[in-house]
């Protein structure tokens, strides 16, 4: 039987992956502590090179403690900067996969209004300092404290 | 002595602000305790009510406390978002701006990177999940826990 | 029985509204001269705060006269401008919405698409100007004829 | 003497223009009514097939009466769409242009405020509509009335 | 029997296209070989303009020996190009019509992953040159070798 | 002596690497062929992963002999695509570093006009099928040939 058409290429399935695809499909299931691929990694498996360099970077900022690394954010915090940008360029994939993921986390439907408004209010503002071409008055101290 | 040009249109200065554009930025000065009127603010004082519009919304999500009300996010998290926002849309005038708010929240050089290489992150996998155009596997739940 | 999903949390019905936001729905349909209230003030409504700011910047700027203030752009005008932002982001609900508010103010299918058409070329030419990174000739005048 | 650098490749000077480039560059001054070539022009005449493309179309669409057409919408509301999707994007070069052009045809600094507080807006819901994922609730009638 | 929903606006039948509308979609028929006009062209008809305007820039680019051009660069690598602008924008129109295009002229799903793989790649050092404000360090020289 | 300002954080100058980053940088040096750490390293090394990240990925995507892979894209075509993606972004960084990196492979002003000229028109038609709302008419095969 058929499965449904996700992505325009026919994404690879979790059986019939092997070797470095497979093991990849292995550690995406035990580091995020689910019992399936997401579409997402079914489909960059097509090109195992890019499924192995999108999970290295994604593993490593997103997953931290499996890297034996420390993050200086939160996993909310990180969730939420990933709804903001998602929101920002329209993906409808990444919205989905995100605000699921900040909700696994505890976040109410009001707290994700409160992220998608922050990010709407930039989006305004953004537009209005390019459209006006504003100088910056501020700049950044280059030093840490 | 002509001011440097720093915008597309002649900002408002601060001594030459008359009624409701005097007003906001006296409020300006007051909720974001600063001495001055940033550029930004000094140049959509040219159209009063979009200084107004732009202002209200500002107040209302970045300084909650000045309008009495309590944000679900911490203020160092809302401009995590701002400067992630910034990052992706390409604002110059908005990165510095927000690069330098984090800074005097305290945050190190190396946590602005964690923003930024989070921002940078999701931009690739925007891109990856649009240009294969992927099919959502997880719709987040409509209910709050 | 279920409401079919529109969104990534549970919109407002409107007989469950009260408070502000029952306020905001009613000023809504009264403002918009409408019988319903559109999804994406429904959704909104899921946090009362992003209701109210972008109600506030909405009707102050594109209902002008519900405030007692007169703007210096028709209202096809602000439409078209909507439209054509909204196709640059390539927003389904803003595209839908903004098409419909036109033809309701009397635009055939000819004009939306002439709309279109240079929203599409400056598109085009930004990508030039940008990707040649293309030094300004031009400086605005800075004060008013 | 050298010119300053206005871009990534060396533009083509007016007077070192021949052939199919020379007649666009002549047919640039008398269509826009000026006495030079902008730099976008000049930049894009390095490939001489890409400022044919670009010129036919901005002069079909912007300057409609030299192409003995008439186009349903005003100059200005050509401007100000263009100098919406400029801020939106955040081309610099383009900014600067079109607020020129807009000003050149009366536009006050108060009406350019007013075209980049309804393209800011837009962004702003935009980027609401698309965080949310919200499905259209009105879809824009096929039929011209 | 009522055509599905495709748009906006009503497309332009083919068989109910005449004058310049017609001749334009018999070109595109013959140009690109195919026995249909495609959606886009269909829906560009409504305003014939709009449709000479674009079919003319895309016919010259992408299509070069029908204009009696030859392109510097090959078929296959256009195509790449269009996919990767469209992945970045995330036109879902525009991946499955260039996917298709590219997957045509040989390209396996490999292939295709690699191209928006680098897609990705750059949008995310976009995102990082534009959010840390980097100067350039490389100049492009201006003269070809 | 101080180093003028290139970014919104203090670089790390090459001579004060250590550790990791002193073997990125010697890496990047070697990968590159260059004798010099361009600025974009310089300033992700303030957060030495996010420079692991970044550098793997991009090592493995565009140096792939380095890792010992074969891409199926030549050279120029990845740059021509990192140019497409630099310039549709506006990211003034990537597009001078993209340009110099396709002149240094041989390509005329005239070749980075049509890459130019080609992403221009592709930024055009997707805001026209973003615009209109299009639906897809041609579904890529799943299949490789």
């Amino acid at each position: 039987m058929e499965e449904p058409r996700i992505a325009t290429v026919r994404p690879v399935a979790e059986n019939e992956a092997t070797g470095r695809v497979a093991e990849i499909f292995a550690d995406i299931r035990r580091t995020k502590n689910i019992d399936f691929v997401p579409n997402m990694w079914r489909v960059l498996a097509t090109n195992p090179t890019e499924l192995e360099v999108v999970w290295n970077a994604l593993k490593t900022l997103m997953h931290p403690e499996a890297v034996g690394r420390t993050s200086p954010l939160e996993p909310a915090t990180r969730e939420m900067i990933a709804l903001a940008v998602s929101a920002t360029n329209g993906c409808a994939y990444c919205v989905n996969s995100h605000t699921a993921a900040l909700r696994k986390l505890g976040a109410s439907s009001s707290m994700v209004g409160e992220v998608l408004a922050i990010a709407g209010l930039f989006n305004m503002t953004n537009t209005l300092a390019d459209g006006y071409q504003i100088s910056p008055d501020v700049l950044p101290p280059l030093e840490d404290p």
